[in-house]
């Protein structure tokens, strides 16, 4: 049996084949296309699914996944036993089917995410940096989004932890040579009438230059249209009846975000939330596609914070929950994706100085983000010119590392700074206190690269001690899965190329 | 459609669907079985195949795999453009299936290699440093290999660029509660009445107490009927009417072991050659199981030398090929596995320095491993109290790195060692060649882990300039990826437990 057979019978009901053609790829820009990719050739079957989740963790690969898994299993080992239970998994690990993707763009193999969603969401490889466009800037690439809903009526959804005009969301409604010209890609935003969007708030509002204001992009939308929104109260009441939307976060955080799952407070609709009202209100017999991202797994990779990074790869599977309750009522009809667009952070379970050891639940002692502490106590610091002593004392209550000074008897030992440890905090703390505290020689870009040295130095010795450590504060080319479920989802076993992830896509729903 | 029948449908040709039984794994050792793993509920199907090869590489999951694939893409992009094309696809990457294996032990969510490969053999979780044996060393495993031997009359074939006595082939014919048992591993070596074994020479051959020697190992395999082979023409020569034969390589490296590939010379048998060997002398209409370890993946991450782990990576590929050839004659009978037993090195293809960066063709100056550097070069520099200057001679010959005093006007200046990398190589000498070169403090130990400081900073200090990092000198969390092709490979989807890799081979094999 070929392996094309082999695919079209494992993503379809036996009883529903019907071959009704085969696509191959040929059409394609040359100059952008893998010569190499072992999946050229992909099927159209006559079961395209009608509702479509593509969640997509940034910066999430296997590091990022297997911590979170591994970190919810320290949780809950048995203090009373010496044999190790393991890992639990998250919802998605438990699809059946988890392939991997290669992320490679046409600048690097550490790629950005405008680029590599811009495959995801057309197909294309192209420069980092760019969304929907080719390497030349000269040729616009539409989305799988944008065909979806003009070809087949589909309403479509876009879900973002962080700006809804940032590069991920972006890629897929907007068409710009650089992910910078956010004010434009907000243009485009109102432009696309999607039906849902909803996340962070959008970056630069009155236009990219600040000394040329231009006209409210919220104002526009409400002018193309749509309803936005900006409260929780309004978002619950929000219904189908309400025409296209625009959801913000009304509790935001840094950059104008949605907080990060560890620092969200208990009442603040978090991303599973605002993927449960997406259902609600895009829910239709005709079908829907629906992107969420997790973007913050991305940012609190970037700034090395492990803690944070699981947090929100838990948060990003508890947002896949809500589509597995709906994959449910809809079995047969539903495919669930769940990838991711790049690794951030060279994140790995492991670190030279715990050997074979780690000590995740450690990690339960983290009671902020990077980010929150940045501004609710890094800013004070340098404002008041804190004293170490002091400083100490607000790592220990925030991150549970202690010193030989402020440690207790019963303390747990592994989190007691070492001398060179403590050394280095000192120097961390030094550096973020100096006037020059943004340059950086050869050594301390290495060690901090552009975050606050004294809080990447914190997370650090944090992840350290747990037996977790980062190798850069950029992406990497660690291949990323890619977890289906549902209808199709055999499409999506192999490693592959990127651009791989729309071929199959678009095969299966038909669009082109 | 359930999950299980789409993976048997998957599994084997549709006209040959023959539903004979549904195993559920309900009589192990409910201590060490993971209660989360999704996959429970394993299938036996029909055709079993007649010929299974099982490719490990020791310490390779996916950066490792995407490491060498994205050197071989770098490699070949051309000169003349400014669009990255990507990575160059090994074989294995190719296989229709590549699912992900987590490999936590009952020890740690880093674990060994000899409980890693007693969950490939035997579907067992035990302690780290345990081959075959429980957590309470009272009961003993039967492996894969002893099944079908015993129960089928597979032949058998164990291979290993490692001492044939080491933990992973071990793992398939010992059993034993501690991997450092070299000797009594070797006595069960040679009582396993296995068809073939080669690979590096038997550890602790006279016993594992220089002290008290016992009966040769190699004079008792002859004794019990072995032909035990040491040079390439005997081993060439070889035939199936010789018997059951142990091959040892004829070149031996480091503690025994083949070669890197990275050195071995041009005439030299490498994996591939002991591999289409074994097919030859293993081929039988009954059927055999083949076990490969490429066993210096590790070694080189332990050392993290990415040039020798990347070129040792393509050498099992090479490997994988010769199966390939294989399964191209017998297509409908062959099963190929190709996996890892966990990752080593924490091996990351993006660095803090080189932030969205690499530049992986800088690997291609590495002439020789840093365990041959070891031996033939710093040794010497040891005896010979060698000046700075002169070992930075020998590191531009061997690993291209230059220095503003020996560089060329025209040479890469990314080859050029920094103020602050200079530095870094020049502590790292003076400690090699200081009378307490062994000791370490924290710094020390977390930079120079237990390796040779100045080897080991040399091939930090060409990763990092390629764009590579390692983050430790043990094992990490990652999981592995599981590639298959062939029949039965759609059961090898997903992602699953290490243990569950066993649990397939068994039922699609239908031993119990």
């Amino acid at each position: 049996m070929s392996k094309l057979l082999k695919k079209i019978i494992a993503a379809t009901a036996i009883s529903a084949i019907v071959l009704t053609a085969v696509f191959m790829n040929l059409n394609k820009n040359s100059t952008s296309v893998a010569a190499e990719s072992p999946k050229a050739a992909t099927a159209a079957i006559t079961a395209a699914p009608k509702y479509v989740f593509l969640f997509i963790g940034d910066g999430m690969s296997y590091p990022q996944i297997q911590a979170a898994s591994d970190y919810l299993g320290a949780v809950a080992q048995r203090r009373d036993s010496d044999i190790l239970t393991g890992n639990k998994y998250l919802n998605f690990m438990k699809f059946p089917v988890a392939g991997s993707a290669v992320t490679y763009d046409s600048t690097s193999f550490c790629p950005d995410s405008a680029s590599t969603a811009t495959s995801l969401s057309t197909g294309y490889k192209t420069y980092s940096g760019t969304i929907n466009m080719d390497e030349t800037n000269t040729i616009t690439y539409e989305t799988i989004s944008e065909k979806l809903k003009k070809q087949l009526g589909y309403k479509i959804g876009i879900i973002s932890t962080v700006n809804l005009n940032h590069a991920t969301p972006a890629a897929f409604y907007a068409h710009q040579a650089s992910r910078n010209n956010y004010y434009a890609i907000g243009l485009e935003m109102i432009q696309s009438n999607f039906e849902y969007f909803a996340g962070g708030a959008l970056k630069n509002v009155t236009g990219d230059d600040e000394t040329k204001p231009q006209a409210d992009l919220y104002e526009l939308a409400e002018q193309n249209g749509y309803k936005v929104i900006k409260t929780q109260d309004e978002a619950s009441r929000l219904t189908a009846a309400d025409g296209k939307t625009i959801v913000i976060g009304e509790t935001l955080a840094d950059s104008g975000s949605l907080s990060y799952a560890k620092d969200a407070k208990a009442n603040e609709w978090k991303l599973k939330d605002y993927v449960k009202k997406g259902i609600e209100v895009l829910d239709n017999d005709t079908g829907f596609f629906m992107m969420i991202e997790g973007g913050k797994i991305d940012w609190a990779c970037h700034a090395n914070d492990a803690g944070s990074t699981i947090a929100d790869t838990i948060a990003l599977d508890e947002a896949v929950d809500e589509a597995l309750k709906f994959y449910y009522r809809h079995p047969s009809q539903t495919l669930i994706l769940v990838t991711g667009d790049h690794e951030t952070g060279g994140l790995t379970i492991g670190y030279a100085g715990t050997d074979y050891d780690t000590y995740l639940t450690n990690l339960t002692n983290q009671k902020l983000s990077y980010a929150k502490f940045d501004s609710d106590y890094v800013k004070g610091y340098k404002e008041n010119k804190t004293p170490f002593k002091d400083v100490l004392a607000d790592v220990k209550k925030n991150f549970g590392l202690l010193t030989q000074y402020n440690r207790t008897a019963d303390a747990n030992s592994k989190l007691v700074l070492t001398a060179y440890e403590y050394d280095l905090l000192k120097a961390a703390y030094n550096k973020t206190m100096s006037a020059g505290s943004t340059e950086r020689n050869q050594e301390e870009y290495i060690l901090y690269g552009n975050y606050e040295p004294l809080t990447v130095t914190i997370t650090h010795i944090l992840n350290n001690k747990s037996g977790i450590n980062f190798s850069t504060f950029a992406h990497t080319s660690l291949p990323v899965g890619v977890f289906a479920k549902g209808e199709g989802a055999a499409l999506f076993e192999g490693y592959y190329d990127n651009t791989e992830i729309y071929d199959n896509l678009a095969n299966l729903l038909k669009v082109k």
